[in-house]
């Protein structure tokens, strides 16, 4: 009995086929109709896809029926061999977190009261920000503030 | 023979003073001269100040003199307690880079190449976006890319 | 110098009180005026309290006027000394998240989609259940669905 | 020689073949005869079932024979793939305890007396609970109060 | 302001004087009135006493007023300064549980279904086993059965 | 080339074959000849059997002579797929560590001096203990002291 | 479905194809044309390598069409199986940093102030240094220094 | 009884009163008269000084006669609080040995056979690197290559 | 009231008296009247004392009454701050363990079967081995074999 | 394409073919020309052999001819699954490390100073030693001593 595709197999054929047909992220994300951010993020095992999302990835990347059944499930979420992250571009923002942890949640309570900035309702764009002294990348990042309610 | 003072103690006299004396990091950050995400890392314990900084927030919160002094030394950098952090507000932003943290390198790897984001020429801003569904965080960063070289 | 008071100090100053003077969290919450199960959350230090639960709080257990302060402070949440919980009344929780995190993950999307239901816009009701095979405990969530959101 | 099934190898079959037949779980459950919230636990590995609700099962996914006498065997529980989770919606979970842990301890041992909720004796029922400000899940957790005692 | 007292000063507190003072678990519980087994564990600090053991107890080691009000107050449960236990006595018990883990599993399972042996409806005897090859530890254990039920 | 069989496929294949052909462990003892106890740790790879057990239990569970052989070497021990257990029903038993270790220490220590029961020197029974409140699991533990030694 | 190609399986690839084939690390990066240390960091996973560079190596190890191709994607990074590395000239490397560790730091910043040396700007030399009392393994490192920066 | 002083304790001291006395490292070293490598690696609890060494640093930082002695004694190493370290320049230096670990074992293997670079019979240098670029942080590191032998 | 004296505390009270008296471990030995072996493991914390080397110990190093008897009560052991350790020299005894512990485990099952060599009825002897190629560390250990007992 | 073979599978196909055999370690010892402890360190993947020994160890296994060029390689050391070893005969040997760590420590710091007894020119013996209250267990290590240099 063959042993039944996953979804973390979904990416794996996914990455591969991305490479071994050279496409681009961007061109990828022009297919399925999102933000490059947002379609990365899905093909890489992270957001369930509308049918048609994943009936386009599915003849992008040559996968067959069950694979694009998979991509319309929820995923169990967490891209990350193991954490703390062992990869130098990964382990960056990990760092950030701890060195500046403390002060989002300082900067955020005093802007908003008690809550938190939501991960959920939540959208970020990447991008290149020229500048003579060597380029930069910019993240913008937004979530839904979500205030602690008392009872 | 006193215990000698260190960076974490001073850190926690400049939390417990700037809630006993009713301040904001706003307030705060005017007086140091800089902008109010930098200085609350730099008076959370993870940033190097100058003398002049360091005098104004000795000011401020009532630090003796070798508080100042320790204010212009280069921190022993890591602001959290525990990791995975236990805060729920901290951890979203943990949950990002396991959850987004291929996206990150995927695009970053097709915009740049091989190499990252640093997260030492690094800056990043906190706003309030208003939004009538509920207001949001937004944080901009931005960071040099660095490439890896061959050689 | 005196080494500051934290809110882990006051959480630790009150139940102490609270067992010296013989007091519950029923009789406490009325004080407070907000349910038991979130008045006793908030004293254990994972909320925050308006001015006047924190006076409340202060006259019953007879506070500085410095804990009243870091009362109505955002705590660095996480009440657990280490986790997995050694205590076998908390590690029976952790185990319901162990056995039917699963379970709840699948029902949770067959329901509503992708999304998740919020720990932060919460709250929660614990009952005794009578029962002639032996009293039960009746525990009753409710949290807000947050939606996955493509852009 | 094959290698011999496993429970983990059903749930992975049962999962995949719910994914490609586009079966519900209260689809599911009411062949099984059972509530939704047991029956999924159950096929997600985590319950022992009799023969009767292990051949529904088995008809259901089309399982081989071996795999319904799995189906009556107790498993080895334990349902996450790693802790602290990484799925956020799995995590909310783990959060509430981290949060309420100490809160749950108090109020079940001033009620009750020194004892535990049973995880074992023990069931829960999530429901849609609508809301003009956003639909809520409502889950209701019932556990038979375990006394300890002196002797 | 004093650090108020805890249960884990009581426990240090018992142990120091009861080594000061030269008196056995034995004559101990004698004055508590149960079991050697009960009293140690409840002095170690994982059990609740009654007004009356606890105030026996204060007046063996000379406990001050708060210590024996803590000793009528649950505790947070969990003896060991880590795991696993680097103390080669408490390390075998917790080897027994590795090697022959799997083994109670079947054999409970076998003779009871699914379920599990109570830690908390459970006592425990400690003896010596003379023998002439050695003496031997004799240590039995009952805990009540209780079945896992569907629903 | 075939990968060589493992102690651990041959704890896979009696599992296995005890589920398909409905074996007791109590008839499979009685086929090997030693208590069910000793039997069950053995066949879960855990004790060296010798020549007639291994046999007997090639016989009983259809194995392959590989397996037979295997059977009859010392194992590398330990039956927990990861620790803490995740299952409930062991976890129970490493609880019963955590909160009596300290226990065990003193009570050994007072009656037989500095040394530990032996955890090879070692044997266990596990019984059904009648009770009208609901039966109980009984365990009954006996290990050799061994006392540590100056020189 | 065959299971796609890695770049984990590509190192496993290179490695084996190297001790078949009797070659050294030093005759590999002549023929890739760039030096040692690159080249063997490269060839083990931790670097992306051009078209030329990956076509090299593909025709000296006989790699596969699709090997070649992965070549030149960047690697997720981080060469070691777990961390602390158990392998006895890998925790020596392991050891200096917390033996040292401190020292970099201090004597870094007093050179440069607050910053770091950076890790992707970087290369390094390996070099035999022969001695009567037993020759020397030497490495030299240079790392660009980035300061951070208030903003 | 007053706490006896420990090695960390003194290390604390150093650390405070050359801040407080604004010394630099290599001013330190020049009157320890050994490299400032060596010397701050010694004055962070890393190495054993003799008694010259240790009066003189006495002197330099005022230090107790108590903590003149600990500064002669072989001292518990290990400079870091956590692995892996949290301050960003640090962990620099963990990520290398993540990211060339495999490396280097290969080439010292390559070059000298099986066997380890020694990190006792060790030295290093640290240096400005002056660079149109940026200036680079050099690294000499030379350690004794210790053979496996076998008997 | 003071904080009780513990066995942690005597043994840091000894390590500090020794350096400050300038004692040797050779001399405290033959004060005691057993080996210098097992009387360092016994005064660093790690075996139980009888009165006699309690109370010589108790002399030597100037311990207060408490302390001397607290040495004669079974300690917790367990030596080292943290495991793997991050000393240089107890470091390569636990290597010894990572790299030998298969062959220790064959070869003591190849000459006796089933069992272990005690680490409780143990004795360990520890010697300079004089050599013109450098002086060699010589350690003896000699433990009791125990056989794993069917029943 | 089939995967490459590892020296992990190598052990594992020796380990098997010895069972499978019926030889003993000192009988493939005496074929391989070096003590039985090297040996078999060799054979279970911890030392790099000739061409000699690989071809012997080849013949005496039956190992196909990719195999023995994998012998003949440096392996990446470290023989166990997982630490703490749950093996109970290699955790007497981890327990060892924990209780007398750091009496090591002492006593060859003060027979010789800061330095470490080396893991790498390093031998051990292991013998039966008959004594007429049961067979002993005596292993002899004798390692060079490294010391520490100031420079």
């Amino acid at each position: 009995m063959a042993k039944p595709l996953t979804r973390a197999d979904v990416t794996e054929m996914i990455v591969a086929a991305k490479i071994q047909k050279g496409l681009t992220w961007k061109e990828v994300a022009a297919k399925i109709g999102k933000s490059v951010e947002w379609s990365t993020a899905a093909l890489l095992g992270q957001m369930q896809m509308t049918k048609e999302q994943a009936e386009a990835a599915g003849e992008l990347f040559d996968l067959p029926q069950e694979a694009v059944k998979l991509l319309q499930v929820v995923p169990y979420k967490g891209s990350l061999p193991a954490t703390p992250p062992t990869d130098p571009l990964i382990y960056r923002f990990y760092e950030l977190v701890m060195v500046y942890g403390t002060t989002f949640k300082e900067l955020i309570h005093e802007e908003f009261g008690d809550g938190i900035m939501s991960a959920i309702d939540f959208e970020m764009k990447l991008e290149r920000l020229p500048d003579p002294k060597g380029d930069r990348v910019k993240i913008t990042m937004s979530g839904k503030y979500l205030p602690y309610k008392s009872y």
